[in-house]
């Protein structure tokens, strides 16, 4: 049995646990104060080329949205995202458990356009209605696409015109800037935003967010938010050497480019044999549509997740790849197909 | 200048102040525990053939709504609204700021309907996500529209089958009961929902909300709520005397009824004229689509509210009549038709 | 049977009753949008010497808490209060409803001191702890005393050196202005506070709070929170109307002055038999310390509260005066005693 | 430099880096529904005699304690906690963030009493106030003391009674379970409380508390709660391979055992020395008080916490050991002395 079903189903680089374990016995500051953090935090603001940002580690990627888009709102605002946003979705209401609501807007893509920003703030006219402040956005997405440079400039362009803050979801961050389709680089990213982070969850490291606070007005007191939602790991340091791995040596990207190669290479064997998929994906999330004949006969090897019934006899699937993706795993797959 | 804004531009019907006047000096129990308070309980217990039901006077709508909302789910679980519900959108996220999500179904017609929960329960299939615990409907509903008897058990049945509870806002409950398109009785309301709330504001009272807890499960400890969120009124026994007054001589029904009569008449000469509707409403709130040149003109004699744009010359608009709503002013708006 | 148990046993002053009469049928802009509380606004800001304050009507006093305070906090902010403030005892954690945490310092006479203030400062050091911001005080407070203006200047001073505001609970701020014991005037609280509220509910009204706010950072957007909290009353102008009167011809003075005096006789009374009080007030509140068995025979003709137990024969109770109190309901309880 | 600050100061055992290493490139089931993760909770049932008891494994204690706290409440429910407990001190309000007061009852040991928790039920009579509903207690407490079994007893006792649930912070239960002063088990806790947690994050772990749910109203969709915060790990079986360590071979308890020695040694030495403790403890916090200057001393080659100003030449100190203390940082430390 090879599993599809997601970017998390394996531990950390090796690299990543060797550190750990060359540190174990060291006495470290708690709280994310220790020196691996402080380097980790150094090596993140080059990369991104922003030496201003306030870099925090956080452990998970539903804490760090709803810490950071609860620090951002006043209680009668409101956050723009997508309908298919992770925060719209699949977080069981944690940033309404924040107080705020999530104004969803459709979108067949996975991606938020300036149009669709501009008509959730037309809607929205007075004190009887919430208040839009905030621009979600995934990169890549939930469903396996991108943003280009110019759609983030279009998106950056009218959050700053409605004094909106832009704020993108980057659990994936690695797997949109090693893609054949991007022209982003960090350090756009940094320039283009108020707030970002860089997931190392579903990127080789055991687990942890790397935020990126670019703007001035939302980077006071935010370590009394991190405590306040139960996020500030006691052992602090864990977080602080894996960003430091991820960061030195390109780990960070030549995971994210392992991951994106053993998709391409699904991609091309299923488009080979004329499937079609339901989002245009050339990242590590793709979602071919099969018949349900070959998809119960792919389950007994593999497993991956169901995403949507598209017509009597046919369903689109999920198939996720990650930096441990086997190139045995992916071979065996395409044979079985 | 006459005001077709809204049904809660003038005072309150004068036998209402009249009562106020008579009991001024008279020394009440505070926080709706005196003999006022009391009545209006019984008779509206009586007038819903609900004997058994918890009945607490509450100052406003939204303060009901979003009282009654979050006593009624546990912190991870949602409530499922027409998108044109007034939770949804006119309540500044008064939900969420409680901390529960609103699943706002797409409604032409401002009405839920028990397929539309089955697909909201749908898709909420596990832990990732929300939990629907609770149907939000109006009635009537925020564009004029009712629910039949029919339809409230179709919707009725749905929440028992999947173990739901069925919140009634009727804010304007007095007038989708004196609609002649109503086939509901509050009797029938009491057996068809778990909780829903008498209009007072809308129909003649100076402010006032009768919410009936009918299911078991929401009635322990609901003073602690209402006191919590700050709605418990000091002088609780101004809410007992109103509708002690709106339930004694068929007061409520009367003025809902003058209400609708006035829009009738409006509605008539509007499709005298040829006007279409956006919504199909036989209640006191109409939306007639005009030519945009005969919307300005009605505008200098005239206030109402914009409602959308249908076209490039036409809108549709948004006409309330009241309890209060005279006779000359509905002749003199026809007449400026 | 006469009742002493608080200062909203009755409803309110004719001349109120009278005004809202006389506009009951007027058509009129909704949610204190109208004339009427536009000219209230005026004549508290020229009461207070405050032309630059935002004031806003609200129906109650722990709805007017509530929404104060959660505007003001970021949600890691705390709350600075007496053990005995309302907010604190009385609204059923209204306050960590929305949030915050409520510092309680312990206070002998209801009163919060400069020290207390630091006290609290000082053990709330870091991110790993609340951050107060705020300092919560009540004028007249919970237990009848007062602050005078050299008190006041004394937590004005130190909350312009640590960065905290101070917000001044009114909801018996017209017993506290009309007192012997009194040096402040309103102007002076303009000046010395950065937002407080008058209280109308315990002053003559039927109901109603004027909220000031003088510090220009808390005035954006707060019709948002009032609306969000379910607080925006549909016909506001029943607010306007009763401000108009209490600030026209002295009435909201008169009404308090005619309290305190009904307060001063009974506080006579009881001093000539020789009984002690729990606390020194020269308000409408008076915490007297009977035997227990006098208290019962009280029983039979007054209603009052009871306040605490003090030894094993003898109780404090609470006896309010209100503008309503008869001189012959005090005359009765001076005889029985 | 060596440090006494805190009990998590280093990494794990090398017992658990070995399993996470061993395991590290094997694909998982996510979210915790592994095999690791469901044997280390067979392990844990076992240890505390609980078969029926819901076990979750989550990465931090303020995390387990608002989840729990926040699923046991209703919205104006309270909980009950020593003033020093980590509750209502060090967790930036992250209980008052989820909508519920903490009732602070003064202890001077740590401790909370059945006398303490009816005062506090005692003191809340009505809607009026919150409505205490759970008991958190802390064991080892937050200044090293402990709970009996006779203490544990009366909580329940008073619990039942009451209707309360009864909620033991175990951060440090290892700690506890192995002083010399103890008389609990496992079993015991589990019998006696609605729902408590076994630290692992203090105790030789990386990161992770085992949270064990015994009454079986406290369960319900508990995972949604986990979720909704933000605390459910991706890699989720990181938990239950540390917790299947700890609770295989002894390890917990030898690793707890050995910081209590090591407490045991530094306490033995300062007693001989004269030395006075400002609380009581045979656990791995110890409290001493010192003078300033000989603190000086101590500062240039130990790192430790200040706790209080004792009197104007003396402090007392907080000096935590660990399952990774060092017998030469021990010797050390007595050898400065």
């Amino acid at each position: 049995m090879y599993s599809f079903t997601n970017d998390y189903s394996e531990g950390a680089h090796p690299r990543i646990l060797e550190a750990l374990l060359n540190t174990n016995l060291t006495q470290h500051s708690s709280y994310s104060l220790d020196t691996h953090t402080r380097h980790a935090i150094q090596l993140i603001r080059q990369e991104a080329c922003c030496p201003q940002g306030d870099v925090h580690l956080i452990v998970g990627g539903t804490q760090t949205n709803l810490i950071t888009i609860s620090t951002a709102l006043r209680p009668y605002q409101a956050v723009i995202s997508a309908s298919t946003g992770h925060i719209n979705v699949h977080e069981t209401g944690a940033i309404e458990a924040t107080g705020h609501k999530v104004l969803a807007m459709p979108a067949t893509d996975g991606k938020l356009t300036p149009r669709m920003v501009e008509e959730a703030l037309d809607f929205h006219t007075d004190e009887h209605m919430v208040q839009p402040k905030m621009v979600y956005i995934s990169n890549s997405t939930e469903v396996g696409t991108q943003y280009t440079k110019a759609e983030l400039e279009g998106l950056h362009h009218i959050c700053r015109q409605k004094n909106l803050y832009l704020f993108m979801d980057g659990a994936r961050m690695g797997s949109a800037l090693t893609s054949p389709a991007n022209d982003l680089t960090l350090a756009d990213i940094a320039a283009l935003t108020d707030v970002f982070y860089i997931g190392g969850t579903k990127n080789g490291a055991l687990f942890g967010e790397a935020l990126v606070i670019v703007r001035d007005e939302l980077k006071p007191d935010f370590r009394y938010m991190i405590k306040q939602r139960g996020a500030m790991l006691a052992k602090g340091w864990l977080l602080g050497i894996q960003f430091e791995e991820l960061f030195q040596n390109n780990l960070f990207y030549d995971m994210a480019s392992h991951a994106n190669e053993m998709a391409a290479k699904l991609k091309k064997a299923l488009t080979d044999k004329g499937c079609s998929f339901a989002y245009n994906s050339c990242t590590n999330q793709l979602f071919p549509v099969l018949e349900d004949e070959q998809i119960e006969k792919l389950k007994k090897d593999f497993t991956f997740n169901m995403d949507h019934r598209v017509d009597a006899s046919r369903s689109c699937i999920r198939l996720v790849t990650s930096w441990a993706t086997t190139q045995e795993g992916v071979d065996a797959f395409i044979k079985a197909l």
